[in-house]
């Protein structure tokens, strides 16, 4: 079964009404908030990844679901997977204080495993935050704006670096230590229709706040905000055959830029943003935001809710055809 | 690092008072409890175990663990690895909502993530409860009684019928489909001084009680109750070479007896006491009871809490020395 099937599987399960049908990034119990991800290594991080980045990176991306539903975060429950490897526990250990402290977020408990031999690193994080208001993935309506807070495409930049590619190290720290967007969920919570993270993609998270939404959404790739690191960035790098062929590819979504120009040119400027709105990692606040209303926090208007279902993109005004992937899918 | 120095290390972060010192079951948020446990084929479950079972397996641990603090479950977060077989994927979904609906526990939410090829698999949840008095792991005093629900040993015996051996299938099922004692843990809550679930052993486990607890404890191995099914078991079938140099020799704990009665005769009845009290996956509750108290449920007193460090066993008022392994410690 591949992720989606699986979903629709689990939806016919009991579920608990602050589920919200598994449609959102987190669940919602009263003032509560809780959310649950799983990192394993050869699919999220890589085996070179180092182990401090790995501990922040856990506690992160399971923040960043916590951020989009505006919460505060209480603390997290780890599991975690022993391999035998010292010196990579102490590392990890390292950086697991390091981030906790940094983001104010203790540990509750959790759970060690020993893996068998040979096993990939496997690592889960349950997050656990509390909201006055959690607003949903599935508010936008008709008309709202959507937004996005900080740079899109920096991380995938960042995976493309960590895996040889030439770049910045301000990319590369991106796709390591991704920095979850706490204060701005908290402010724009109040203000939102609708909010969820970037964590697969630009262009299919829009698309999924946008069905969850019951709308489509229009997006204008020439407003997506690239960092001027991203822009800089020797294009060539952008792609190579052991992204590729990694099972990493799917995420760094920069092989679409190879569909778009494979000549071993720079990329264009359409590739180049295309290849960052189908990269995932950005860990950045997407919002619906009714027209009219200014976010309190820096953030880029990218696009439109509109009638009809599904994306569209534009690029200067001109229609663009939708990349065949929109960011990354699992399956299996 | 094994298991209890990377604990000693989780100890040195910044721990929310909630944690309990990482030294309870479960993590209590005022009248929450929160438990996450972590499943992974060759470790935890067997690679032929039914895909069905091993859902049971995965929420019942950890209800168990809300039983030990007398709660309520509210729901579960789940983290589930796709290993691109479609037939144990249904199958663990029909057992996956079997499960939810006999514990009316439902789903919050969850993870998935696909697996690299070759990986064993592997499983996370992340349970939530309820309850108005979450008794401590620490709270035994000198002279409490140490008391058990249920029987002792079934479910190490069933992993060996797992394994080949010949058995009941009552035993099987207790391996394979433990029933947290969640009703137990409800009315035992309010009265005991100390209680948790015994996962690992009987003796390791009331060795942990009581060091939490700051005093000895003093097992008569005569009184531990065992079932008729495993007292009729086969002794040859306790211990097989297989079972002994599988990842679960340490769980099944039934490698002990071949210490005491090697010789391929059949057990003695202390060589089967000791198979069952260091044999893990029992799941049934351990608790500290004040002198003079009855438990409002149907449980035997086994001990006494008692001054001094450490575990002291007799078996008909003899002193019986300590095996050398006390149940299944996790150690890399």
């Amino acid at each position: 079964m591949n992720e989606a099937a699986f979903l629709t599987a689990l939806r016919a399960l009991p579920l608990h009404p602050g589920a919200r049908g598994l449609a959102d990034d987190a669940a919602v119990l009263g003032t509560q908030v809780l959310t649950h991800d799983m990192l394993v290594e050869g699919v999220h991080f890589l085996p070179t990844d180092p182990a401090g980045d790995v501990a922040w990176k856990l506690v992160a991306v399971n923040l960043s679901d916590l951020a989009a539903k505006g919460a505060v975060p209480t603390g997290v429950l780890m599991g975690y997977g022993l391999a035998g490897d010292d010196a990579w526990d102490r590392a990890f250990l390292a950086g697991l204080a390091e981030t906790l402290t940094a983001f104010a977020c203790p540990l509750l408990g959790g759970d060690t495993v020993v893996l068998p031999k040979g096993a990939p690193r496997m690592l889960s994080l349950t997050a656990i935050g509390e909201a006055s208001v959690a607003p949903a993935r599935s508010g936008a309506r008709m008309g709202d704006a959507l937004w996005v807070t900080g740079t899109i495409g920096d991380a995938g930049a960042g995976l493309a670096i960590a895996q040889g590619a030439d770049g910045p190290g301000e990319l590369l720290a991106r796709y390591r230590r991704p920095v979850p967007r706490l204060a701005e969920g908290l402010a724009l919570a109040p203000l939102v229709s609708a909010m969820m993270d970037v964590s697969d993609g630009l262009l299919i998270d829009a698309s999924r706040m946008a069905a969850a939404s019951g709308c489509g959404v229009a997006i204008e790739l020439g407003d997506v905000p690239l960092s001027d690191a991203l822009r800089s960035m020797p294009s060539p790098t952008f792609v190579s055959s052991a992204v590729e062929k990694s099972p990493h590819s799917a995420q760094s979504g920069f092989s679409t830029s190879l569909e778009t120009n494979g000549r071993g040119e720079g990329l264009s400027e359409l590739g180049t943003v295309l290849a960052a709105v189908t990269a995932g990692d950005d860990y950045e606040l997407l919002f619906a935001l009714a027209p009219g209303l200014q976010p309190p926090v820096p953030a880029t208007r990218i696009g439109m809710f509109a009638a009809g279902p599904g994306l569209t993109l534009t690029h200067r005004g001109e229609p663009v055809p939708l990349p065949k992937r929109l960011g990354f899918e699992h399956s299996a």
